[in-house]
Protein backbone atom coordinates (compact mmCIF):
# COMPACT_ATOMS: atom_id res chain seq x y z
CA UNK A 1 0.00 0.00 0.00
CA UNK A 2 3.00 2.68 -1.04
CA UNK A 3 0.53 5.21 -2.09
CA UNK A 4 -1.39 5.32 1.81
CA UNK A 5 0.83 7.55 3.20
CA UNK A 6 1.30 10.11 0.24
CA UNK A 7 -2.84 9.70 0.80
CA UNK A 8 -2.55 10.18 4.13
CA UNK A 9 -0.37 13.07 3.80
CA UNK A 10 -2.83 14.79 1.22
CA UNK A 11 -5.93 15.14 3.57
CA UNK A 12 -6.92 18.90 4.26
CA UNK A 13 -7.85 18.13 7.70
CA UNK A 14 -6.43 15.17 9.22
CA UNK A 15 -6.94 14.14 12.83
CA UNK A 16 -4.67 11.12 13.66
CA UNK A 17 -2.47 11.83 16.12
CA UNK A 18 -0.01 9.52 14.12
CA UNK A 19 0.20 8.89 10.71
CA UNK A 20 2.75 6.20 11.02
CA UNK A 21 0.11 4.14 13.74
CA UNK A 22 -2.66 4.96 11.78
CA UNK A 23 -1.13 3.38 8.41
CA UNK A 24 0.20 0.69 9.62
CA UNK A 25 -3.06 0.17 10.71
CA UNK A 26 -5.03 0.39 8.00
CA UNK A 27 -2.04 -1.46 5.99
CA UNK A 28 -2.32 -4.62 8.47
CA UNK A 29 -5.96 -5.19 9.06
CA UNK A 30 -6.23 -5.06 4.73
CA UNK A 31 -3.32 -7.71 4.85
CA UNK A 32 -5.25 -9.75 7.76
CA UNK A 33 -9.00 -9.57 6.11
CA UNK A 34 -7.32 -10.95 2.80
CA UNK A 35 -4.95 -13.73 4.64
CA UNK A 36 -8.02 -14.47 7.03
CA UNK A 37 -10.33 -15.12 3.67
CA UNK A 38 -7.95 -17.25 2.29
CA UNK A 39 -7.55 -19.18 5.05
CA UNK A 40 -11.37 -20.05 5.86
CA UNK A 41 -10.99 -21.00 1.77
CA UNK A 42 -7.76 -22.88 2.11
CA UNK A 43 -9.48 -24.73 5.42
CA UNK A 44 -11.99 -25.83 3.39
CA UNK A 45 -10.21 -27.56 0.96
CA UNK A 46 -8.22 -29.49 3.44
CA UNK A 47 -9.46 -33.27 4.04
CA UNK A 48 -10.23 -32.80 7.49
CA UNK A 49 -12.39 -30.01 6.73
CA UNK A 50 -14.53 -31.26 9.92
CA UNK A 51 -11.79 -30.32 12.76
CA UNK A 52 -11.35 -27.02 11.03
CA UNK A 53 -14.63 -25.31 11.59
CA UNK A 54 -13.93 -23.64 14.26
CA UNK A 55 -10.80 -21.96 12.88
CA UNK A 56 -13.08 -21.24 9.56
CA UNK A 57 -15.62 -19.27 11.78
CA UNK A 58 -13.27 -17.25 13.40
CA UNK A 59 -11.52 -16.77 10.01
CA UNK A 60 -14.74 -15.08 8.25
CA UNK A 61 -15.17 -13.02 11.20
CA UNK A 62 -11.75 -12.03 11.56
CA UNK A 63 -11.54 -11.13 7.77
CA UNK A 64 -15.04 -9.31 8.39
CA UNK A 65 -13.56 -6.99 11.75
CA UNK A 66 -10.13 -6.54 10.16
CA UNK A 67 -11.83 -5.00 6.44
CA UNK A 68 -14.09 -2.32 8.14
CA UNK A 69 -11.54 -1.71 10.74
CA UNK A 70 -9.53 -0.81 8.10
CA UNK A 71 -11.83 1.24 6.64
CA UNK A 72 -13.10 3.48 9.53
CA UNK A 73 -9.15 3.98 9.92
CA UNK A 74 -8.50 5.21 6.00
CA UNK A 75 -11.08 8.21 6.76
CA UNK A 76 -8.67 10.87 7.96
CA UNK A 77 -11.26 13.66 9.49
CA UNK A 78 -11.94 13.93 12.99
CA UNK A 79 -14.63 10.93 13.99
CA UNK A 80 -15.99 9.56 17.11
CA UNK A 81 -13.55 8.94 19.02
CA UNK A 82 -15.65 6.16 21.50
CA UNK A 83 -16.39 4.50 18.56
CA UNK A 84 -12.89 4.02 17.29
CA UNK A 85 -11.84 2.46 20.57
CA UNK A 86 -14.55 -0.09 20.89
CA UNK A 87 -13.88 -0.86 17.27
CA UNK A 88 -10.05 -1.37 17.26
CA UNK A 89 -10.75 -3.72 20.59
CA UNK A 90 -13.00 -5.56 18.64
CA UNK A 91 -10.41 -6.17 16.24
CA UNK A 92 -7.58 -6.51 18.29
CA UNK A 93 -10.03 -9.36 20.31
CA UNK A 94 -11.02 -11.34 17.11
CA UNK A 95 -7.24 -11.31 15.62
CA UNK A 96 -6.18 -12.89 18.66
CA UNK A 97 -8.50 -15.06 19.12
CA UNK A 98 -7.89 -16.22 15.70
CA UNK A 99 -4.12 -16.40 15.88
CA UNK A 100 -4.44 -18.32 18.71
CA UNK A 101 -6.74 -21.15 16.91
CA UNK A 102 -4.71 -20.79 13.77
CA UNK A 103 -1.58 -21.60 15.73
CA UNK A 104 -3.25 -24.86 16.80
CA UNK A 105 -2.80 -26.03 13.39
CA UNK A 106 0.45 -24.52 11.94
CA UNK A 107 1.60 -28.11 10.50
CA UNK A 108 -0.74 -26.38 7.82
CA UNK A 109 1.50 -23.50 6.25
CA UNK A 110 -1.75 -21.21 5.58
CA UNK A 111 -2.61 -21.21 9.40
CA UNK A 112 0.78 -20.58 10.39
CA UNK A 113 1.10 -17.48 7.81
CA UNK A 114 -2.41 -16.55 9.19
CA UNK A 115 -1.54 -16.37 12.74
CA UNK A 116 0.68 -14.63 11.96
CA UNK A 117 -1.23 -11.64 10.37
CA UNK A 118 -3.81 -11.64 12.85
CA UNK A 119 -0.74 -11.35 15.51
CA UNK A 120 0.75 -8.20 13.70
CA UNK A 121 -2.97 -6.84 12.73
CA UNK A 122 -3.33 -6.81 16.68
CA UNK A 123 -0.36 -5.83 17.67
CA UNK A 124 -1.21 -3.00 14.72
CA UNK A 125 -4.48 -2.21 16.05
CA UNK A 126 -2.96 -2.01 19.96
CA UNK A 127 -0.65 0.67 18.71
CA UNK A 128 -2.93 3.04 16.55
CA UNK A 129 -5.51 2.09 20.11
CA UNK A 130 -2.70 4.04 22.15
CA UNK A 131 -2.21 6.61 19.85
CA UNK A 132 -6.24 7.46 20.28
CA UNK A 133 -5.99 7.79 24.20
CA UNK A 134 -5.90 11.81 24.51
CA UNK B 1 -36.47 -10.04 6.96
CA UNK B 2 -39.38 -12.15 7.50
CA UNK B 3 -37.14 -15.77 6.55
CA UNK B 4 -35.00 -14.96 9.43
CA UNK B 5 -36.70 -16.31 11.79
CA UNK B 6 -37.40 -19.77 10.27
CA UNK B 7 -33.34 -19.71 9.19
CA UNK B 8 -31.66 -18.86 12.68
CA UNK B 9 -33.93 -22.16 13.71
CA UNK B 10 -32.95 -23.87 11.33
CA UNK B 11 -29.41 -23.93 12.37
CA UNK B 12 -28.07 -27.23 13.67
CA UNK B 13 -26.82 -25.56 16.54
CA UNK B 14 -27.08 -22.15 17.24
CA UNK B 15 -25.56 -20.16 20.66
CA UNK B 16 -27.79 -17.01 20.47
CA UNK B 17 -29.38 -16.90 23.80
CA UNK B 18 -32.43 -15.78 22.34
CA UNK B 19 -33.45 -16.16 18.73
CA UNK B 20 -35.79 -12.61 19.14
CA UNK B 21 -32.97 -10.29 20.64
CA UNK B 22 -30.46 -11.84 17.88
CA UNK B 23 -33.27 -11.63 14.89
CA UNK B 24 -34.07 -7.88 16.15
CA UNK B 25 -30.20 -7.35 15.83
CA UNK B 26 -29.62 -8.33 12.90
CA UNK B 27 -32.63 -6.83 11.26
CA UNK B 28 -32.03 -3.61 12.85
CA UNK B 29 -28.56 -3.31 11.57
CA UNK B 30 -29.62 -4.27 7.66
CA UNK B 31 -32.11 -1.66 7.58
CA UNK B 32 -30.12 1.34 9.53
CA UNK B 33 -27.02 0.15 7.16
CA UNK B 34 -29.52 0.64 3.85
CA UNK B 35 -30.89 3.95 5.46
CA UNK B 36 -27.73 5.67 6.75
CA UNK B 37 -26.11 4.92 3.15
CA UNK B 38 -29.09 6.47 1.69
CA UNK B 39 -28.80 9.33 3.80
CA UNK B 40 -25.14 10.20 2.86
CA UNK B 41 -26.58 10.20 -0.24
CA UNK B 42 -29.29 12.58 0.51
CA UNK B 43 -27.29 14.33 2.01
CA UNK B 44 -25.04 14.76 -0.70
CA UNK B 45 -27.69 16.22 -3.27
CA UNK B 46 -28.40 19.40 -0.99
CA UNK B 47 -28.18 22.65 -1.82
CA UNK B 48 -25.90 23.20 1.76
CA UNK B 49 -24.24 19.93 1.39
CA UNK B 50 -21.21 21.58 3.00
CA UNK B 51 -23.32 21.82 6.43
CA UNK B 52 -23.62 18.54 6.39
CA UNK B 53 -20.27 17.23 5.82
CA UNK B 54 -20.05 15.56 9.88
CA UNK B 55 -23.63 14.08 9.49
CA UNK B 56 -22.06 12.66 5.53
CA UNK B 57 -19.31 10.87 7.51
CA UNK B 58 -20.94 9.41 10.82
CA UNK B 59 -23.29 8.24 7.86
CA UNK B 60 -20.75 6.55 6.25
CA UNK B 61 -19.11 5.02 9.70
CA UNK B 62 -22.65 4.02 11.01
CA UNK B 63 -23.52 2.15 7.52
CA UNK B 64 -20.30 0.43 7.67
CA UNK B 65 -20.18 -0.77 11.10
CA UNK B 66 -24.11 -1.60 11.06
CA UNK B 67 -23.39 -3.71 8.02
CA UNK B 68 -21.05 -5.83 9.35
CA UNK B 69 -22.10 -6.13 13.03
CA UNK B 70 -25.42 -7.70 11.47
CA UNK B 71 -23.38 -10.08 9.43
CA UNK B 72 -21.34 -11.58 12.65
CA UNK B 73 -24.93 -12.00 14.18
CA UNK B 74 -26.00 -13.77 11.39
CA UNK B 75 -24.34 -16.65 12.13
CA UNK B 76 -25.50 -18.29 14.78
CA UNK B 77 -23.22 -20.68 15.77
CA UNK B 78 -20.87 -20.21 19.64
CA UNK B 79 -18.76 -17.53 18.62
CA UNK B 80 -15.52 -15.37 20.54
CA UNK B 81 -18.03 -13.50 22.87
CA UNK B 82 -15.01 -10.81 24.04
CA UNK B 83 -15.26 -10.12 20.25
CA UNK B 84 -19.14 -9.76 19.98
CA UNK B 85 -19.21 -7.37 23.08
CA UNK B 86 -17.04 -4.64 21.85
CA UNK B 87 -18.47 -4.82 18.38
CA UNK B 88 -22.12 -4.45 19.79
CA UNK B 89 -20.58 -1.52 22.15
CA UNK B 90 -18.89 -0.17 18.65
CA UNK B 91 -22.21 -0.27 16.79
CA UNK B 92 -24.23 1.17 19.67
CA UNK B 93 -21.90 4.08 19.94
CA UNK B 94 -21.76 5.04 16.36
CA UNK B 95 -25.44 4.67 16.00
CA UNK B 96 -26.18 6.96 19.43
CA UNK B 97 -23.73 9.66 17.72
CA UNK B 98 -25.28 9.27 13.77
CA UNK B 99 -29.04 9.98 15.56
CA UNK B 100 -27.61 12.86 17.74
CA UNK B 101 -26.38 14.56 14.27
CA UNK B 102 -29.02 13.33 12.06
CA UNK B 103 -31.36 14.99 15.12
CA UNK B 104 -29.78 17.96 14.12
CA UNK B 105 -31.20 18.52 11.13
CA UNK B 106 -34.48 16.97 10.95
CA UNK B 107 -35.66 19.43 9.13
CA UNK B 108 -34.89 17.14 6.34
CA UNK B 109 -37.01 14.05 5.95
CA UNK B 110 -34.52 11.67 5.54
CA UNK B 111 -32.44 13.04 8.37
CA UNK B 112 -35.23 12.70 10.46
CA UNK B 113 -36.18 8.84 9.53
CA UNK B 114 -32.00 7.95 9.45
CA UNK B 115 -32.25 9.56 13.15
CA UNK B 116 -34.98 7.18 13.71
CA UNK B 117 -33.44 4.50 12.29
CA UNK B 118 -30.30 5.15 14.40
CA UNK B 119 -32.20 4.90 17.41
CA UNK B 120 -33.91 1.45 17.05
CA UNK B 121 -30.47 0.34 16.33
CA UNK B 122 -29.23 1.48 18.96
CA UNK B 123 -31.68 -0.22 21.14
CA UNK B 124 -31.22 -3.46 19.13
CA UNK B 125 -28.50 -3.82 20.25
CA UNK B 126 -28.44 -2.59 23.44
CA UNK B 127 -30.86 -5.57 23.83
CA UNK B 128 -28.85 -8.16 21.95
CA UNK B 129 -26.16 -6.67 24.10
CA UNK B 130 -27.99 -7.79 27.51
CA UNK B 131 -29.09 -11.12 26.19
CA UNK B 132 -25.08 -12.00 25.64
CA UNK B 133 -23.99 -11.58 29.00
CA UNK B 134 -23.67 -14.80 30.80
CA UNK C 1 -36.76 -2.53 5.71
CA UNK C 2 -40.48 -0.63 6.34
CA UNK C 3 -38.42 3.08 6.52
CA UNK C 4 -36.65 2.04 3.18
CA UNK C 5 -39.77 3.80 1.06
CA UNK C 6 -40.16 7.15 2.75
CA UNK C 7 -36.22 7.47 2.86
CA UNK C 8 -35.95 6.93 -0.86
CA UNK C 9 -38.36 9.22 -1.32
CA UNK C 10 -37.44 11.98 0.87
CA UNK C 11 -34.19 12.01 -1.74
CA UNK C 12 -33.56 15.39 -3.08
CA UNK C 13 -32.61 14.17 -6.63
CA UNK C 14 -33.37 10.02 -6.99
CA UNK C 15 -32.20 8.62 -10.24
CA UNK C 16 -34.26 5.31 -9.43
CA UNK C 17 -36.48 4.82 -12.73
CA UNK C 18 -38.91 2.71 -10.45
CA UNK C 19 -38.86 3.14 -6.82
CA UNK C 20 -40.52 -0.49 -6.86
CA UNK C 21 -38.20 -1.96 -8.23
CA UNK C 22 -35.30 -0.14 -6.28
CA UNK C 23 -36.74 -0.96 -3.05
CA UNK C 24 -37.31 -4.86 -3.35
CA UNK C 25 -33.96 -5.09 -4.78
CA UNK C 26 -32.06 -3.42 -1.96
CA UNK C 27 -34.63 -5.43 0.83
CA UNK C 28 -34.23 -8.86 -1.71
CA UNK C 29 -30.68 -8.34 -1.09
CA UNK C 30 -29.83 -7.30 2.68
CA UNK C 31 -32.42 -10.75 3.48
CA UNK C 32 -30.28 -12.99 0.67
CA UNK C 33 -26.88 -11.57 1.85
CA UNK C 34 -28.12 -12.50 5.95
CA UNK C 35 -29.51 -15.75 4.97
CA UNK C 36 -26.34 -16.67 2.94
CA UNK C 37 -24.20 -16.21 5.80
CA UNK C 38 -27.10 -18.27 8.03
CA UNK C 39 -26.48 -20.60 5.40
CA UNK C 40 -22.81 -20.73 5.48
CA UNK C 41 -22.67 -21.10 9.28
CA UNK C 42 -25.43 -23.56 9.54
CA UNK C 43 -23.94 -25.64 6.51
CA UNK C 44 -20.62 -25.71 8.80
CA UNK C 45 -22.44 -26.93 11.83
CA UNK C 46 -23.48 -30.10 10.01
CA UNK C 47 -22.07 -33.45 10.65
CA UNK C 48 -21.68 -34.36 7.11
CA UNK C 49 -19.68 -30.68 6.33
CA UNK C 50 -17.26 -32.48 4.10
CA UNK C 51 -20.31 -32.77 1.67
CA UNK C 52 -21.16 -28.90 1.76
CA UNK C 53 -17.84 -27.28 0.81
CA UNK C 54 -19.11 -26.32 -2.55
CA UNK C 55 -22.01 -24.60 -0.88
CA UNK C 56 -20.64 -23.21 1.78
CA UNK C 57 -18.01 -21.42 -0.96
CA UNK C 58 -21.32 -19.93 -2.73
CA UNK C 59 -22.51 -18.94 0.36
CA UNK C 60 -20.18 -16.79 1.36
CA UNK C 61 -19.38 -15.52 -2.22
CA UNK C 62 -23.68 -14.66 -2.55
CA UNK C 63 -23.48 -13.00 0.95
CA UNK C 64 -20.92 -10.53 -0.08
CA UNK C 65 -21.53 -9.82 -3.55
CA UNK C 66 -25.48 -8.81 -2.35
CA UNK C 67 -24.55 -7.11 0.39
CA UNK C 68 -22.33 -4.76 -1.59
CA UNK C 69 -25.00 -5.06 -4.64
CA UNK C 70 -27.63 -3.76 -2.30
CA UNK C 71 -25.60 -0.74 -0.73
CA UNK C 72 -24.73 0.38 -4.14
CA UNK C 73 -28.96 0.69 -5.30
CA UNK C 74 -29.74 2.26 -1.56
CA UNK C 75 -28.05 4.85 -3.00
CA UNK C 76 -30.56 7.12 -4.93
CA UNK C 77 -28.36 9.72 -7.20
CA UNK C 78 -27.51 9.23 -10.50
CA UNK C 79 -24.37 6.23 -10.67
CA UNK C 80 -22.40 5.15 -13.67
CA UNK C 81 -24.52 3.02 -15.40
CA UNK C 82 -22.59 0.29 -16.92
CA UNK C 83 -21.31 -0.66 -13.37
CA UNK C 84 -24.91 -0.74 -11.77
CA UNK C 85 -25.44 -3.34 -15.05
CA UNK C 86 -22.06 -5.56 -14.73
CA UNK C 87 -22.84 -5.43 -10.75
CA UNK C 88 -26.56 -6.65 -11.19
CA UNK C 89 -25.30 -8.92 -13.49
CA UNK C 90 -22.74 -10.53 -11.16
CA UNK C 91 -25.46 -10.47 -8.17
CA UNK C 92 -27.99 -12.51 -10.61
CA UNK C 93 -25.31 -14.77 -11.57
CA UNK C 94 -24.45 -15.62 -8.43
CA UNK C 95 -27.64 -16.18 -6.99
CA UNK C 96 -28.40 -18.51 -9.60
CA UNK C 97 -25.47 -20.65 -8.90
CA UNK C 98 -26.04 -20.18 -4.99
CA UNK C 99 -29.96 -21.17 -5.76
CA UNK C 100 -28.58 -24.29 -7.59
CA UNK C 101 -26.22 -25.68 -5.45
CA UNK C 102 -28.55 -25.22 -2.05
CA UNK C 103 -31.67 -26.74 -3.99
CA UNK C 104 -29.60 -30.13 -4.17
CA UNK C 105 -29.45 -30.09 -0.22
CA UNK C 106 -32.89 -29.27 0.20
CA UNK C 107 -33.51 -31.91 2.92
CA UNK C 108 -32.04 -29.48 5.16
CA UNK C 109 -33.79 -26.40 6.05
CA UNK C 110 -31.59 -23.91 5.92
CA UNK C 111 -30.52 -24.83 2.81
CA UNK C 112 -34.05 -25.08 1.37
CA UNK C 113 -34.85 -21.37 2.77
CA UNK C 114 -31.43 -20.36 1.39
CA UNK C 115 -32.50 -21.19 -2.18
CA UNK C 116 -35.30 -19.65 -1.57
CA UNK C 117 -33.96 -16.29 -0.92
CA UNK C 118 -31.46 -16.74 -3.79
CA UNK C 119 -34.00 -17.28 -6.08
CA UNK C 120 -35.88 -14.31 -4.83
CA UNK C 121 -32.70 -12.09 -4.94
CA UNK C 122 -32.05 -12.88 -8.46
CA UNK C 123 -35.49 -11.84 -9.90
CA UNK C 124 -35.16 -8.83 -8.06
CA UNK C 125 -32.01 -8.05 -9.49
CA UNK C 126 -33.68 -9.28 -12.66
CA UNK C 127 -36.15 -6.72 -12.40
CA UNK C 128 -34.23 -3.62 -11.66
CA UNK C 129 -31.79 -4.43 -14.28
CA UNK C 130 -34.65 -4.14 -16.77
CA UNK C 131 -35.90 -0.39 -15.18
CA UNK C 132 -32.30 0.15 -15.34
CA UNK C 133 -31.46 -0.46 -19.39
CA UNK C 134 -33.00 3.06 -20.96
CA UNK D 1 0.77 -7.45 1.34
CA UNK D 2 3.98 -9.61 1.65
CA UNK D 3 2.07 -12.80 3.29
CA UNK D 4 -0.09 -13.16 0.34
CA UNK D 5 2.30 -15.07 -2.00
CA UNK D 6 2.59 -17.60 0.56
CA UNK D 7 -0.61 -17.73 1.43
CA UNK D 8 -2.01 -18.67 -1.49
CA UNK D 9 0.88 -20.91 -2.42
CA UNK D 10 -0.15 -22.79 0.38
CA UNK D 11 -3.98 -23.47 -0.28
CA UNK D 12 -4.66 -26.88 -0.77
CA UNK D 13 -6.60 -26.68 -4.51
CA UNK D 14 -6.31 -23.30 -5.74
CA UNK D 15 -7.82 -22.61 -8.91
CA UNK D 16 -6.04 -19.16 -10.41
CA UNK D 17 -5.09 -19.59 -13.78
CA UNK D 18 -2.15 -17.11 -13.02
CA UNK D 19 -0.86 -16.39 -9.06
CA UNK D 20 0.81 -13.84 -10.27
CA UNK D 21 -1.97 -11.90 -12.04
CA UNK D 22 -4.58 -13.12 -8.84
CA UNK D 23 -2.15 -11.49 -6.42
CA UNK D 24 -1.82 -8.41 -8.29
CA UNK D 25 -5.80 -7.83 -8.60
CA UNK D 26 -5.96 -8.65 -4.75
CA UNK D 27 -3.87 -6.24 -3.82
CA UNK D 28 -4.85 -3.36 -6.25
CA UNK D 29 -8.37 -4.09 -5.26
CA UNK D 30 -7.16 -3.43 -1.71
CA UNK D 31 -5.45 -0.84 -2.23
CA UNK D 32 -7.72 1.03 -4.47
CA UNK D 33 -10.42 0.29 -1.94
CA UNK D 34 -8.71 2.29 1.01
CA UNK D 35 -7.62 5.08 -1.15
CA UNK D 36 -10.86 5.76 -2.32
CA UNK D 37 -12.53 5.90 1.05
CA UNK D 38 -9.61 8.25 1.84
CA UNK D 39 -10.08 10.51 -1.05
CA UNK D 40 -13.84 10.70 -0.23
CA UNK D 41 -12.67 11.83 3.29
CA UNK D 42 -10.77 14.61 1.94
CA UNK D 43 -12.95 15.75 -0.49
CA UNK D 44 -15.76 16.38 2.19
CA UNK D 45 -12.79 17.99 4.11
CA UNK D 46 -12.37 20.78 0.89
CA UNK D 47 -13.83 24.07 0.96
CA UNK D 48 -15.22 23.39 -2.68
CA UNK D 49 -17.17 20.15 -0.93
CA UNK D 50 -19.79 20.94 -3.47
CA UNK D 51 -17.94 21.33 -6.71
CA UNK D 52 -17.13 17.52 -5.78
CA UNK D 53 -20.25 15.71 -4.96
CA UNK D 54 -19.84 13.67 -8.25
CA UNK D 55 -16.33 12.44 -7.33
CA UNK D 56 -17.10 11.54 -4.02
CA UNK D 57 -20.31 9.44 -4.74
CA UNK D 58 -17.86 7.68 -7.38
CA UNK D 59 -15.12 7.23 -4.57
CA UNK D 60 -18.00 5.57 -2.30
CA UNK D 61 -19.52 3.05 -4.84
CA UNK D 62 -15.38 2.33 -5.90
CA UNK D 63 -14.43 2.12 -2.47
CA UNK D 64 -17.55 -0.65 -1.84
CA UNK D 65 -16.99 -2.31 -5.34
CA UNK D 66 -12.98 -3.17 -5.27
CA UNK D 67 -13.35 -3.79 -1.34
CA UNK D 68 -15.56 -6.81 -2.14
CA UNK D 69 -14.05 -7.82 -5.58
CA UNK D 70 -10.64 -8.22 -3.65
CA UNK D 71 -12.19 -10.77 -1.28
CA UNK D 72 -13.41 -12.62 -3.97
CA UNK D 73 -10.25 -13.34 -5.62
CA UNK D 74 -8.79 -13.68 -2.17
CA UNK D 75 -10.43 -17.59 -1.90
CA UNK D 76 -8.39 -19.43 -4.01
CA UNK D 77 -10.35 -22.05 -4.41
CA UNK D 78 -12.68 -22.96 -8.27
CA UNK D 79 -15.33 -20.47 -8.22
CA UNK D 80 -18.49 -19.21 -10.38
CA UNK D 81 -16.87 -17.88 -13.41
CA UNK D 82 -19.41 -16.16 -14.83
CA UNK D 83 -19.91 -15.05 -11.22
CA UNK D 84 -16.05 -13.73 -11.18
CA UNK D 85 -16.20 -12.05 -15.09
CA UNK D 86 -19.01 -10.33 -14.06
CA UNK D 87 -17.54 -8.50 -11.03
CA UNK D 88 -14.26 -7.91 -12.35
CA UNK D 89 -16.35 -6.21 -15.42
CA UNK D 90 -18.18 -3.99 -12.88
CA UNK D 91 -14.74 -3.58 -10.94
CA UNK D 92 -13.17 -2.43 -14.11
CA UNK D 93 -16.32 0.20 -14.96
CA UNK D 94 -16.42 1.74 -11.51
CA UNK D 95 -12.42 2.12 -11.60
CA UNK D 96 -12.36 3.60 -15.03
CA UNK D 97 -15.05 6.12 -13.84
CA UNK D 98 -13.41 7.12 -10.47
CA UNK D 99 -10.12 7.34 -12.00
CA UNK D 100 -11.59 9.74 -15.21
CA UNK D 101 -13.31 11.96 -12.36
CA UNK D 102 -10.78 12.23 -9.89
CA UNK D 103 -8.30 13.15 -13.06
CA UNK D 104 -10.49 16.23 -13.62
CA UNK D 105 -9.71 17.59 -9.72
CA UNK D 106 -6.24 16.46 -9.74
CA UNK D 107 -4.87 20.22 -8.77
CA UNK D 108 -5.64 18.35 -5.65
CA UNK D 109 -2.80 15.90 -4.41
CA UNK D 110 -5.62 13.52 -3.07
CA UNK D 111 -7.55 13.27 -6.07
CA UNK D 112 -4.14 13.09 -8.13
CA UNK D 113 -3.57 9.91 -6.11
CA UNK D 114 -6.34 8.63 -6.02
CA UNK D 115 -6.73 8.66 -9.99
CA UNK D 116 -3.75 6.50 -10.23
CA UNK D 117 -4.95 4.09 -7.54
CA UNK D 118 -8.00 3.56 -9.28
CA UNK D 119 -6.41 3.23 -13.01
CA UNK D 120 -3.96 0.73 -11.83
CA UNK D 121 -6.68 -1.56 -10.09
CA UNK D 122 -8.91 -1.58 -13.40
CA UNK D 123 -5.40 -2.90 -15.10
CA UNK D 124 -5.25 -6.02 -12.83
CA UNK D 125 -8.31 -6.54 -12.97
CA UNK D 126 -8.36 -6.36 -16.78
CA UNK D 127 -5.62 -8.72 -16.52
CA UNK D 128 -7.15 -10.85 -14.49
CA UNK D 129 -10.40 -10.87 -16.47
CA UNK D 130 -7.88 -12.24 -19.25
CA UNK D 131 -6.47 -15.00 -17.01
CA UNK D 132 -9.78 -16.21 -16.46
CA UNK D 133 -10.78 -16.39 -19.90
CA UNK D 134 -10.85 -20.30 -20.75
Amino acid sequence: MDRLDPMLAAHPSPAHSSRMTAEECIAACADCAAICSSCADACLGEPDVAELVTCIRLNLDCADICAFTGRLFARPSARHEETLRHQLEACISICQACAEECARHEHMEHCRICAEACRRCAEACQRELGALVP
